[in-house]
């Protein structure tokens, strides 16, 4: 993987990073480097993601999978990074293998996802560190009862991932489930390539120790300086722009197998670095098709945003095939993702032609190892931005008031946020 | 459809608005509802959107699409204003068939696009008002030659809509095609409510006349203050906000079926309003699934932002079945719409709390009436901030030196941009 800050630097982009400003931003990354190195030596809480490459056991994931290797679909029960990791890989780089997701609590969405699937040939992956999360076990529970309807134990296709006490573990103990620890030390929006993310991508056919070893190889690439180091230097970049102005930081991969990577990607940001007044808020785009939606504001609107541009530097060939329609010649014989490529340099130029800063983040090509570099360096880039910022990454306290007002509201318990609901201001218009 | 903005009046909001504001700000909109009607009442350009809900001949749509009804699937050959508004219809309220949109020029995604369609079942709709798009000309070269490999006649299996002249068009009578026009008034972003929108609809079961009937409703609803229009609230409260500070628009439907929706809107904000310095940055979001993944930012970040939520009044009921596990007895009995439902007031009220102005769009529940009306609406509060900012809401002058430097990467024709991409600055980190 490579970074090209080339266009984050123009004297005349707004806000633009001047060379002497990369320097002092250097001596930070020194800094924040040292304290991101110790956590990770003593295994702390949130650094220890940074670790995960070495500390996941890839065998004993495939064991706990065992026969549902051969499951011609799977159902991860989830929400937030208990499901975002795992998306994020097999829409990448899963062999074609039905992932199905429940990750919210539509009942127009869960209905139709139960309808579509015949659970004799579906492995079901519920995740929830606590056990107790009310969307997922919403959804688990609905799912064990159309299993039952459909005549299948859900004993016998289910795998849990879970903490190492709560609901789920009691049961998965009670009816002698395969079951994996979530890593204690990781938030689940750095869990991808843990047990969490792991699972749905070896039904898959995901190649997860290659998976592993590219983010092996982002671990080996952390160095006290941001010339050294891309994960840094896009973790030093966006916070530096955020810094002059660039409160949003859209990322906007040219590959379509990447879009709940940029899904992925605004949790780990928002979830983060959001924070203490602080954060950038990311935007989720995709090129070529954005250009088409998104540009216009990008282009000519206020100067309060960065641009990440991720592209593989190889793609599947495919021509497109010669026409003897005249206004459309040129594109005959052509191959497809050079078009592509040539809407990707166009938009980079375009930003940059306009004072818009932008970021390239290349890699060879979108398979397991690159893949793998690309979430542990994303993930380290956010920690080093987080240590810049001076906030608590890995925590999400502002998550918790929300969640006992829906306790409260659902009847577990009382709560005086509940009651605050209920004190709503309201203006109508009908 | 109503709006609620009593959470963008609070007097602890940052940003939030006075209700003396709220004063001023109406006179603005009776002014530009003037200006709207006028546009109106002379079809001018882009505003002639407002009147598709009377324009749009829904059956000469249906007749193009003869025998295609029963198709079991549906391809969008289209990219931007070409797909998304169709994409939005059929996947809010489609009856189950198939629709697939090649809107990207990936090869990977359009070779998997073409290897999972039986193109003998398959209506194909291509899009491009021009007839020239190069994304979409490229997919449809190969859309063709996939059909012929797999022994399809594609002259039998395709409707085109286009404008009155081009290369499309004159395709299009070689072949005696049904070929539909793409109003000539309307920029794309507002063509849902058009042959552009509503083909891949009639194609997917929905009741177009319902939707051209919700939009109806809309048209009815405009009136010269935002006191008793909702589409003209939302523009005003919106752009209000933005002038305070609140740069990002964060779009949350509570409605899986609207996430295609979100996107849509993405388009209509940016490319309409992102001109001149200004314009929010719409910010797509989902709910429930992403509270936990951006809450913890819109609470805690930085105060840029305000939040819009959306949902359904009714949904469809799923009751979660009662469970023996104790932690989790109250969800037992509780409809997971229910659920759904307080996680929306939680996050509604958590982000009032912090200060954070956020409004309430509802409507009675996801059908074609209502969708229409939604459409319609959003375009007029669009339109109607276009007016208030100032700018030119129709058109989109900052895409254009990307799609030149584009053409002239592919060698379709010397251009300086082309030029000026070969001149990037360089800074690479390895």
């Amino acid at each position: 993987m490579n970074i090209d800050i080339g266009n984050a630097l123009l004297d005349d982009a707004t806000p633009g990073l001047r060379t002497d400003r990369l320097e002092t931003l250097d001596e930070q990354v020194a800094d924040a480097h040292e304290r991101i190195a110790d956590g990770r030596a003593r295994d702390e809480f949130g650094y220890a993601a940074l670790n995960l490459p070495e500390t996941t056991d890839p065998d004993g994931i495939r064991e706990a999978c065992g026969d549902f290797e051969d499951s011609e679909a799977v159902l991860t029960v989830g929400i937030g990074g208990s499901a975002l990791g795992a998306a994020t890989i097999t829409e990448a780089i899963g062999d074609g293998t039905a992932h199905y997701v429940l990750d919210n609590v539509d009942p127009a969405q869960t209905e139709s996802v139960l309808a579509a699937l015949d659970f004799t040939e579906t492995a079901v992956h519920v995740v929830s560190r606590s056990g107790t999360t009310a969307e997922t076990l919403s959804n688990f529970l609905l799912v064990r009862e159309a299993m039952a309807d459909d005549g299948v134990d859900w004993t016998e296709r289910t795998i849990v991932t879970t903490g190492d006490s709560g609901p789920l573990r009691s049961l998965a103990e009670t009816h002698n489930l395969p079951v994996l620890e979530v890593p204690a030390g990781v938030p689940g929006r750095f869990s991808a390539l843990s047990t969490v993310g792991l699972v749905p991508a070896v039904i898959t056919g995901c190649d997860i120790e290659a998976l592993l070893a590219g983010g092996k190889s982002g671990a080996e690439s952390l160095s006290p300086s941001l010339f050294d180091c891309p994960a840094y230097a896009y973790g030093a970049v966006a916070y530096a722009l955020d810094q002059q102005g660039a409160g949003a930081n859209v990322m906007m991969p040219y590959a379509e197998g990447l879009e709940a990577f940029a899904e992925w990607f605004a949790q780990l940001w928002a979830e983060s670095l959001g924070k203490a007044g602080m954060g950038q808020t990311p935007v989720r785009a995709l090129g070529a098709t954005d250009q088409h939606s998104q540009l216009q504001l990008y282009r000519a609107g206020p100067r309060d945003k960065m641009v990440t541009l991720l592209r593989p530097a190889r793609r599947e060939p495919l021509t497109i095939p010669e026409t003897d329609i005249e206004a459309l010649e040129y594109l005959g014989g052509t191959d497809l993702g050079e078009v592509l490529d040539a809407e990707f340099e166009a938009t980079e130029a375009s930003l940059a032609e306009a004072g818009c800063p932008n970021v390239r983040i290349e890699f060879d090509r979108l398979d397991a190892h690159s893949l793998g570099r690309l979430l542990y360096d994303m993930e380290a880039a956010c920690i080093l931005a987080g240590e810049l910022y001076g906030v608590d990454t890995f925590t999400q306290p502002a998550v918790e008031w929300g969640k006992r007002a829906a306790r409260g509201l659902l009847g577990a318990k009382e709560t005086e946020e509940a009651q605050a609901v209920t004190n709503k201001r309201t203006r109508r218009i009908e």
